[in-house]
């Protein structure tokens, strides 16, 4: 290894980069070990079946603020942010473990909030809390989210199986998630500023709700089971659409075309974006937390696809090479960036 | 619930009495889930076996003080920490997952250093590292490690098949990384004091590493299996012989009886403890983190225990209500309290 790189600021790496640069030697050596790093989720053979197991760090002014995060609403999005990566494999989850760092200045009433949150999800995606350690910590709250699933061994469906030509696909829409994020942000910011402007979040239930209290498109992988259509690749939008279709491509050895006027994105996204005076593709496209499903399907399958109401195409894989491009309405190609993807 | 206690600190709680408050309403509905809040690991069920899953959250300032931990002991004892908990279970740990949220100031080789105890620790103990998200933290490292084992249906030992009249067993000694770390604290602030004084560890080596590089008994376990010796219950001993001993004791419905002169303490710990003006016990039985494994098994295996050098017998289990006691060789009975109980 370069040597001087060794005194390099982890910041001089992208977040993907500085992972692949540490684990580029991580070797698997058990014969359980199916799926290692680099997917979302861990895939362990457990005999008849095999277990995903996916773990995640929600980090308070990081991952999350508590000013206008809700305890409840941030316990539910901590557990659809875990068992999101279970779905993203096409495995069912079963199971949480919740191991939770609080400072002292937290009551009671908060936790059992948090609580209440994780319990709700967990009753709404059928899954067991089976582990909740809590331990001290010196300043705000940490919180590591475990999920356990499981799935068929035909079943599992990668993020390395795209080939040329695929059809790109996603379920929902776009950017909602971070939108909603810079209007808590902003109605904060005034409310600091004055402290009697009471946060004006009407006509943008929606954005919120993307930000505060987002779901999982389940019913769409029950869709392309009923129809027979098996992706070839899938990953769950937390990273950015961007981003996250770099990585289908990055392990599939491809590369992809998407439209623009193909991206869906919600109206009040757009409104929004305009407000904000930012092109609505760019939180769509960079925003992230959307927990949508991006898959790939191969081209003979296009007019199955269309059966499936609640998923749109909005491109295709490209041979290696070829580059990454969103195609305007003119026929202009954009290269397709994304945050974390410096190496 | 009784309403007024909302707005209880959540100081006002021991640690397992918080724990135990927000789960208590848990319920399990997953076949598949096997068990769940309250032993080492979350136990489910994947066909012909068990999988184990563990997940835990290291704390800097809290779970360790990055002036004294090297980062790669660091690394090390995380895992160890992750996989103590499937031995704990008399499962096989097979995988490890690590994430990480680190803040700008850390520099890559201190990351690097981070990984290469991780890897270090991966192969001792023979398990793959299949997980290794980074994200940044607004301050200090904050580590979440998850294990995955396997065990056989039968195999699994849980902590509340403890009976009376179990014969409490331990390996290895207790207190030497409690001493360790008050001798690492000690040198730590001389340091801060005058800048120039450079630690004297010397004579003190087995402390230290018990506290920055611990170890886990698994030659007892195989040597359990081969005199075919099955213990009732097991735990691996994180929190405090005093505390995990109540641990078994609270799930299996039974109380306890040690014997003070049975304790196994290393003479440095003892030696250490005297230079600090404490009773070596004192460690011993609430220092924690010495990663050695507390079982039972049942009184007619009290021929058999001894065949296995590497445990000892401390004292013996006894009936609901007749409380859990020390035993000094005077006979003088003290009771048994630990830290993290306050219910």
């Amino acid at each position: 290894m370069d040597k001087t790189a060794h005194k390099k600021s982890i910041n001089d790496f992208g977040k993907f980069g500085l992972v692949n640069h540490l684990t580029k030697d991580v070797r698997t050596g058990n014969k359980t070990t199916i799926t290692g790093i680099g997917d979302d989720s861990a895939v362990v053979d457990s005999g008849n079946n095999l277990t995903l197991v996916s773990t995640d760090l929600l980090l308070e002014g990081i991952h999350f603020n508590l000013i206008y995060t809700p305890l409840k609403h941030l316990g539910y999005k901590a557990v659809i942010r875990a068992i999101s990566d279970i779905y993203a494999m096409n495995g069912t989850p079963g199971q949480v473990m919740i191991a939770l760092g609080i400072s002292s200045k937290f009551k009671l009433d908060q936790v059992e909030d948090l609580y209440e949150g994780i319990s709700l999800a967990c009753e709404k995606y059928h899954v067991d809390l089976v582990g909740g350690d809590i331990t001290s910590s010196l300043t705000g709250m940490t919180i590591g989210v475990t999920s356990i699933g499981t799935a068929g061994k035909n079943n599992i469906i990668k993020r390395n199986g795209a080939r040329p030509n695929d059809l790109i696909c996603v379920t929902g829409d776009f950017g909602a998630s971070f939108m909603g994020l810079q209007l808590l942000e902003r109605e904060r910011k005034l409310f600091v500023k004055d402290k009697v402007t009471q946060p004006d979040l009407s006509g943008f239930e929606y954005v919120i709700k993307r930000q505060l209290k987002p779901e999982i498109p389940v019913s769409t992988l029950i869709d392309l089971k009923k129809e027979e259509i098996i992706p070839t690749s899938m990953i769950d939008v937390t990273d950015g659409l961007a981003s996250d279709l770099l990585h289908i491509c990055k392990l599939s050895g491809t590369c992809c075309r998407i439209f623009y006027s193909k991206v869906p994105i919600d109206y009040e996204t757009t409104r929004l974006a305009e407000e904000f005076n930012i092109d609505p593709m760019t939180p769509a496209l960079n925003g992230g937390e959307d927990f949508e499903l991006l898959f790939t399907v191969p081209l003979e399958m296009v007019e199955k696809i269309k059966l499936v109401p609640s998923v749109k195409v909005i491109g295709h894989m490209t041979t290696s090479g070829s580059g990454n491009y969103i195609v305007g309405d003119d026929g202009s190609e954009v290269e397709i960036t994304a945050q974390g993807w410096k190496e």
